[in-house]
């Protein structure tokens, strides 16, 4: 299943189902995604009975697949993104055996088409690619192999970052509040199975194309993470319950072949320049620049459509 | 103005306005808290035209004032706490000159005689007393001056923490999940202008005390923030919009003579034991304890009422 949210000037949007070519869709049995997470159990098969899709999708009524959600936690789970911006920030790789996580804003995700606005260039202004999954009510305490049935939904996520702030934040050991501003998401959140053989132990075997202002920047694969998403949710949940339409992240999509995939996040690609050249050559996002973000397929099909979005001054 | 939220079954509960004595209430004219913040400008003089009080309030019924946000944000504004706890953690004081700040789940606040479970009293259990505020919607960018318009609502907030995973997961620089689950509430949020004399610069200058299974344990004054309250509020707006309903939280209400006036946290009686004898000798909490906060004036009125929660098996 593939589902989306039209806008319809309220805070959670109406949830539709769209259809397998992502151009049509059919109203959802309940009024928002948020619902239906709390309610999956009976609203699942509802929505899986849907077998006509009426109405034609335009890309202008799109919002995120969750508008706003209860919680956000966002992972770092590929070892490649985490050494690189350790290197770019002057500091030791961080030893941990267990998965990496913080909590960030999550009262309003981005629409996919949606213009972000930063009050300065200077902050530092970058992209994320990234892959997340949506949950039902997850019980403190809960195993990962317990985790993975509570993965209702998978979505691929823009975590806009401000690196000025980044540095100095983390070094307090509190984490990013500043230095993250809201996330964006992908037109589509679709249900594991949809994916086929490219959801693999937790993780969305896809590769992920970002493109900034029309150039290739990279196409790293999901596959490589450290920990799959059951482990990532299940690190959440070791002392707290999760709500239902708790949205967990993946962190920067990245590869150790980066010289070759490139990079999804800007910092990333500054961090090999600071390895090849002693210092970064390229510079952050300028007010009118676009980043562009597809996951695809080997035949070619993005399941989660196309996050293209334009930085513009707030 | 005084207002609280009685559990009616649903997730946000039913807001009422409390009598100056807090004993009894008045239905308000809007559903929930929530509701009330998202249109302060029009319901508050609705709140205040109310003058008769018919009901009796039962400390049985009472949830937390805002049983779930969509933002919490807590701070460490008060540096003797942050430099007690940098002596726990074996860590050199956090050098920063803007607020220390970190998000934590707040899709579920307690209400104040909620018990509390946890897994493990391995976990090392602890409270923490603190004083916090919630804003009405306040736009990126907003100075400190303007920010203080934006406090509607000032509250009492018991922050668990499980200092067992607080030291690792600070060591990350990514903040902190595990060792923050939820907090809980007082019964009461109250106007600014309800503390009177005793909200000043943006601070809460009443003694918070602290009992630990009916033994006394600390009364620190919330007056010596090093950042006032809405100075937290435009750290945290800097680059975000704050959706209305955003509780902002002090940290630990601690102050530099806590050899007289005690602690507001068992971590920081801890620290001092390390500082005066080399070791900590006061362990954390057992399950069946309890602990008990009230904020009083000189009259001895405790504005939000009083938190008084037990630790049980989870």
């Amino acid at each position: 299943m593939r589902l989306a949210t039209l806008r319809d000037g309220s805070k959670d949007g109406r949830l539709v189902l769209v259809s397998s070519d992502g151009l049509h869709y059919s109203p959802a049995p309940v009024g928002t995604l948020q619902e239906a997470l709390e309610q999956w159990v009976s609203v699942a098969p509802r929505l899986l009975a849907i077998d006509t899709f009426p109405e034609r999708l335009s890309d202008r009524d799109i919002a995120a697949p969750l508008p706003r959600a209860w919680q956000w936690l966002d992972g770092s789970a590929f070892q490649s993104h985490g050494d690189l911006m350790c290197q770019v920030l002057g500091m030791d790789p961080i030893e941990t055996s267990v998965p990496l996580m913080y909590q960030g804003v999550s009262d309003k995700f981005y629409g996919p088409g949606d213009n972000v606005k930063f009050t300065d260039e200077a902050l530092g202004i970058d992209f994320e690619g990234e892959f997340g999954v949506i949950v039902d009510a997850v019980p403190m305490g809960i195993s990962a192999d317990e985790a993975m049935n509570h993965i209702k939904l998978v979505v691929q996520i823009n975590d806009w970052s401000l690196r000025a702030l980044a540095g100095p934040e983390m070094k307090t050991g509190f984490g990013w509040v500043q230095a993250k501003p809201p996330c964006a998401m992908a037109p589509f959140a679709v249900t594991p199975d949809e994916l086929g053989v490219n959801w693999r132990d937790g993780r969305v075997c896809l590769n992920l194309n970002v493109e900034w202002n029309g150039t290739h920047f990279g196409s790293a694969n999901g596959e490589p993470m450290g920990h799959g998403f059951h482990e990532l949710v299940a690190h959440a949940a070791r002392t707290r319950d999760l709500v239902a339409g708790t949205v967990i992240g993946s962190g920067t999509v990245s590869n150790v072949n980066f010289r070759e995939v490139g990079s999804s996040c800007i910092a990333e690609r500054r961090g090999i320049e600071v390895i090849d050249m002693g210092e970064p050559k390229t510079d952050f996002m300028k007010f009118g620049d676009r980043v562009r973000m597809e996951a695809v397929d080997s035949a070619g099909r993005a399941p989660f459509g196309i996050i293209d979005q334009q930085v513009v001054r707030g």
